[in-house]
């Protein structure tokens, strides 16, 4: 891609030209919404803002003076001229983002793995995946979902074997990372869970109820007051087989979990589909994009009107409305009634501030220093500007709007360093952009181009994080764009391909973006955050302590095997360094057998892992770790236990033999 | 670590200095041993070849003369004087092994994924991760384990959602890899899976009868005769509570399946335990490794003798045995009576030939030119090369050995260059060690040093793997240690370790081996195989007649809904940016749904996903597939099914609804 504005030269184009060069780009990724329409080709459409376009309408809709109303500004890098492609990094100060081996990254990342329903650990700026934490899947390498206490949070969160994880985030303390724990969402199918951050490990799942797809997720700074939870799609109020095709009747819910005890406090129910949710930094507002305020269930009716409304709830305004009582309780939570319509969004003191945005806008992120939240526009090449302090003071719901800058075409999401700039991720340009944030609030709305640079990435972005962003205080050095398609960017891997995670450059945002590394991703992340390393403190064996009085803590002398019932056998035993502490042990055909096992050892690394053929039982135990297994022995035979990870030169032989008798009765 | 045999200024030590410094890498080694046994200092024992010894006795004996039979010859290192230990790369010829943005690596890397159940595909040299194939395991980001087909496959094959896979392998053409297949073992649960590498999918998995756990695996070159796979645990025959504590009755298997029908074609029964295996070069002899040939069941009793034995298998004699009738018949499948004391093992053409090694050998690799098989000695220092071309000739076993080089403590695994080296890996010294295979043939055995080069590696290595070692024409240009334990190599992540495989160049073998890059592995990785990139041609979207007859190819024209039965509802519709074919559809509570969905487009990296919330169904449709899931709607209520792959800016509007109707009957 090139310039938008200029020639080769740098001069500026004729209008003409400029429409030509946005043509062909346009035409270049409209060429394959072509080829998978079979037969179709006279009427090749785009489908934005519920209107059918054809490729050329399009083009001509976007070069034009923005009457349209879901495309107004498609011509958004048209007036401007301080437009800097980089399609290539300058080479002489490409930092190296390697990390020479034994050495450490500076960051840990934390990725959403989407629909693969896991947590991804991933350092910067090596990009290195240094772990994965199974969250709403089963995952057998670490035994989730395969030892009893995993086994059942997971069924009692629903009894279900993945998720769809979207937005991670970090617990705070006085506006940091705190270090201790991590939230995520399960848009799938409405949960939150959390991630202990000492173990790596997810240690609780709520199922939220009344809503079915958890999508935004976020805590409330600066102390982790609640972790938000945005319901995405509309159902009935219960969706308990009730006004099944009464759309009118469907509500979207926001939530509030009380992030120790992961109960949902209470929830509101407003108009339109939450979308992304993001907090203030004193704990007073949390704000979420929305769209679909039509409350239609096609593509065309959600797409009807002009705009969509932003939702800015008034946390301790709701906590109050809970506290009078001013609810409905629904499946044992309290529902606040924050609809446009309701009277406790009446009067100066509404609980929910209705914001107009262009229409379906989709993330929204609150600065650095909390004065503005940022919501991209989507099918508006525009990002809104919201000044948070005026939600409070300002009664006319565009005077909270600071600015809109023209950033470029499909604005998704917004990042930012330590120096005032903003980052935002242009879906349909394939680019990152960044921009002056106080040159947009205090140019004349739609008058001037705040725009600094932009940055091909390839292909497509969605989320776009830069370093400790989401704090008071960014870093600014790296930034991460997640792109959705990948295309020919590897070496081809079949039909399914993996994302594109991009590493830029950003210098404290005191240079150039340059784009540095590529890194394949499995599908699909969606999110990441990212905490300097001394800000979590991870251990790297079990303390004990932490199950003592739920898990025996089995000893070599200790192991044993127990009858229980006429059918239920507890076998316990320790394992170390080659063996397990019984060598073998009987049960009958049919016996129900609990199966605990300790690993003893105090040294980090040294895991014993304890699988059973044909059993679907893996157990993977850390030093000074207890698991627990319990599986029905079903046929008779003799059946090899084993460890699965490497732990010594006589590994191989480190077994134990289960000898499953025929029962004759 | 320093030189084993020289002070810093290259002189010779004496030796009682050598000793010494043996005595402190132990002792570093063996304090690890010492912390996790929780009271027992003064019994502190390191347990090798089955015999306790204290970790001073250990360390005499490594010094010694050679006389403990395990442990013959721990003084590997002593007698050289030609071992350069490198313990970080001479920085000037350093290559970068990053791979720039929107370039491709040059080898394919394939991972075997341990105890999580899948194949990584690794590009080499940038060790990124390009994509995940699940195979034994359940992975939701691709729907494997949620369509029906693979739901199907997976229950038939067990109905497991685990596996423990070690080894794989890929099919060759005229003794060269020709890109259309890879197998895997299930070591847990003794399987074979087969992966298509057309659309790097899993096809087929093959439960082999009559064996609990599949080790080794190897593909008979030079034009993938058989798929082998080598049975260790030793159980009953059949193991149907028989025999349960009879171990004399215990065998393990040695299994040839069909590459195409993946059938299991015959066995062979054989004395010990199996554990590695490969072939020669032209179809004539796999050869396995095997320990415990006593045929113990506990440590004690599976180290009691001096040594082990490596079966050869004479594949067109155990043919000729079968197709003469000289077998039994168990559960279907003939099993040749291979043991050393079989009818069919006497005279001068045995079926099987039984070559004595030191105890408790390891891998064994046939070298590029078919002419020797290395055997790893695990427990001596030692590597056992076997002159394949004598164990047609020979009727003296130990004739078949062609040298016995000492290369250090607990060497496991060996890969090799185009120009006439392999390289050991050396789990208890954390070592690769580059040695000359025709010095060490040549030399008269135990009297000369070999080895040419060793380098540190962090921590205690299992398999290594050059590129293209297991062709006929390696390339050499890079190696990969698989480490097992990565300590502090990466910023800590809880108490389950990453493993760290490490990147080393070694320059086509005509250089100094050069560390290049740390990389952490989600546990645990057991092997890998590197293809040039030119030998693969991945599909990048579907060719639907692979599927036609099996599957409907549903159209937007075409979608709808059918009541086949009381109960019972197909529904089926096409999926393309950004809608359904349907746009809801009605059922009733209680029916069995098959959704049936099609993604029609054509264009690459084009994905559709389906979720549905609450019902734990994930697909993953590529351009062209066709995917279909099961499922029971149990819950009144509405439900709206949404794409999970980000596929155009307006994806998140990318939704149906399923109304599940009350049922009053």
């Amino acid at each position: 891609m090139t310039d938008d504005t200029t020639d080769a030269d740098g001069d500026a184009l004729d209008p003409d030209e400029v429409v030509e060069r946005h043509e062909n780009q346009l035409d270049d990724l409209l060429a394959e919404v072509d080829e998978p329409t079979p037969a179709e080709d006279d009427s090749t459409t785009l489908e934005l803002a519920g209107l059918e376009l054809s490729r050329r309408d399009f083009v001509k809709a976007g070069a034009a003076t923005g009457a349209m109303a879901g495309l107004a500004g498609c011509s958004g890098n048209i007036g401007g001229g301080s437009n800097n492609t980089t399609s290539s990094p300058s080479g002489s100060s490409t930092p190296d983002h390697k990390v020479a081996p034994g050495e450490h990254d500076e960051y840990y990342g934390f990725w959403s793995g989407g629909q693969s329903g896991e947590i991804r650990v991933i350092g910067i700026p090596s990009m290195r995946e240094l772990m994965r934490v199974p969250v709403f899947n089963t995952e057998a390498g670490r035994g989730y979902g395969y030892d009893d206490q995993t086994t059942e949070m997971l069924e009692e969160a629903g009894d279900l074997t993945w998720g769809d994880n979207h937005h991670p985030v970090l617990s705070e303390t006085d506006g940091d990372y705190d270090g201790e724990y991590l939230w995520v969402n399960d848009k799938a199918n409405g949960r939150i869970a959390r991630v202990n951050l000492k173990y790596f490990e997810t240690d609780a799942i709520t199922n939220v109820p009344n809503t079915q797809a958890i999508h935004g997720c976020s805590v409330q700074s600066p102390d982790t007051g609640y972790v938000f939870g945005n319901g995405e799609f509309r159902t009935p109020l219960p969706n308990d087989g009730r006004d099944l095709d009464n759309p009118d009747e469907y509500v979207s819910l926001f939530s509030a979990i009380d992030p120790e005890t992961m109960e949902t406090e209470w929830q509101v129910k407003v108009d339109g589909n939450l979308d992304i949710v993001d907090t203030d930094k004193d704990g007073r507002w949390a704000i979420s994009s929305a769209y679909n305020d039509e409350g239609g269930v096609t593509v065309s009716e959600m797409t009807r009107d002009d705009r969509d409304f932003v939702k800015a709830f008034d946390v301790p305004a709701i906590e109050e409305a809970v506290e009078a009582g001013e609810y409905e309780e629904v499946n044992g939570v309290p529902v606040v009634d924050g609809t446009q319509d309701s009277s406790l969004n009446q009067g100066d003191s509404p609980i929910v501030r209705y914001i107009p945005t262009p229409k379906s806008p989709h993330c929204v992120e609150v600065g650095p220093n909390g004065d503005y939240a940022f919501v991209a526009g989507k099918l508006s090449p525009t990002v809104t500007i919201i000044d948070i302090d005026a939600l409070d003071s300002s009664s006319d719901p565009e005077d909270v709007v600071a600015g809109r800058p023209k950033v470029g075409l499909g604005p998704l999401h917004t990042t930012f360093d330590g120096n005032g700039h903003a980052y935002t991720s242009l879906f349909i340009d394939s680019q990152a952009v960044k921009w002056d944030i106080e040159a947009a609030v205090e140019a004349e709305q739609g008058s001037t181009d705040p725009v600094i640079e932009k940055q091909d990435v390839h292909y497509n972005p969605g989320h776009i994080q830069a370093v400790e962003a989401m704090t008071t205080d960014p870093d600014g050095e790296w930034l991460v764009s997640l792109n959705k398609l990948s295309k020919d960017r590897f070496l081809p891997v079949g039909p399914i391909h993996p994302d594109n995670d991009q590493l830029i450059h950003i210098g404290q945002g005191e240079k150039e973006m340059e784009l540095v590394a590529d890194h394949p991703a499995y599908p699909e992340p969606h999110d990441c955050v990212f905490a300097h390393r001394d800000k979590l403190d991870p251990a790297t064996t079990w303390d004990k302590s932490d199950y003592e009085g739920e898990k025996e803590f089995v000893t070599q002398e200790n192991s044993r095997v127990e009858r229980t019932g006429e059918r239920s056998v507890d076998v316990k035993t320790s394992s170390m360094r080659s063996e397990y502490g019984l060598k073998d042990f009987t049960v009958k055909e049919g016996d129900e057998v609990t199966l605990t096992v300790t690993n003893i050892e105090g040294v980090r690394d040294v895991i014993h892992g304890v699988a059973i053929p044909d059993h679907d039982v893996h157990l993977s135990i850390a030093p000074q770790d207890t698991r627990e297994a319990t599986f029905t022995a079903d046929e008779p035979g003799v059946y090899w236990i084993y460890c699965t990870y490497f732990c010594s030169a006589l590994h191989l032989e480190m077994r134990s033999r289960m000898l499953v008798e025929p029962r004759d009765d």
